[in-house]
């Protein structure tokens, strides 16, 4: 009998605690990944880019209908990285935790090449959504727009 | 003995209900209030669209910077009210639920004035975080942008 409540107990606890668990160590894992997936851009290693990204995953760009699953999300960003874009930040604001998702909200900086060897830079924010696998997140949900109109 | 482990056999799976209510009934919830969104953005009645965000939201609009909090959120969609545009539809694509929060994935048609009385559509998506409040849910975070660049 009591190895039967010392089960239900355990249960019971770990399932709160994954309920709770907005803890600052999801948001340093989180902040983490914005460092990471703004270095492998920018080295060009779009794979390890596209690895951040669930299977399933959806990305929701500007003037681009739904990006559906991980293989095309790879071929969206290898032609944003050849058309010149750069990540110069991704700042996460805020992070909020629940169950196995975290939803991250967060400011950008890009550049893309101007006129005449110039560097135009663009600021906007973004909402991604994360999903917990293994011992890591995921990215499930990302989606962007910018500050200003293109001018 | 049996009342603690019937107190504690609740509590495990009331958890676990939380968490794992990605149910039907959530999903019908947030398609009810995508339609009464439209429904009051086209009457111009704003105050009830505001009331659809909690005090706490962000709305993070193409074109500008976040917008935080209601009040202010009411002042962003009254402008665009006034400004002519108008809800064809908000159609919710899919609906992911983990504890409180319910991430909400969808697609618009929006109209607006143009030149000459004629009517110009534009067509995008969304994702949109809700947050359990009470017996309902509350929008936190609200992002969305066009399919195609301004022409």
């Amino acid at each position: 009998m009591r190895r039967i409540v010392f089960v239900i107990l355990i249960l019971a606890v770990s399932s709160v605690a994954t309920y709770g668990q907005n803890s600052s160590a999801t948001r340093k894992a989180i902040e983490a990944n914005a460092k990471a997936f703004t270095a492998a851009f920018n080295k060009a290693d779009i794979a390890a880019v596209a690895l951040m990204y669930a299977t399933d995953a959806k990305l929701l760009p500007p003037d681009n209908p739904i990006v559906e699953g991980r293989a095309n999300i790879q071929n969206f960003w290898s032609g944003a990285n050849t058309a010149g874009l750069k990540l110069v930040s991704l700042t996460p604001v805020d992070v909020t935790v629940a169950g196995n998702l975290a939803i991250e909200t967060g400011k950008y900086v890009t550049t893309i090449p101007g006129a005449g060897g110039a560097t135009m830079t663009n600021e906007g924010k973004y909402v991604v959504v994360w999903r917990r696998e293994g011992r890591g997140w995921k990215i499930i949900r990302d989606i962007f727009n910018s500050d200003k109109s293109a001018q």
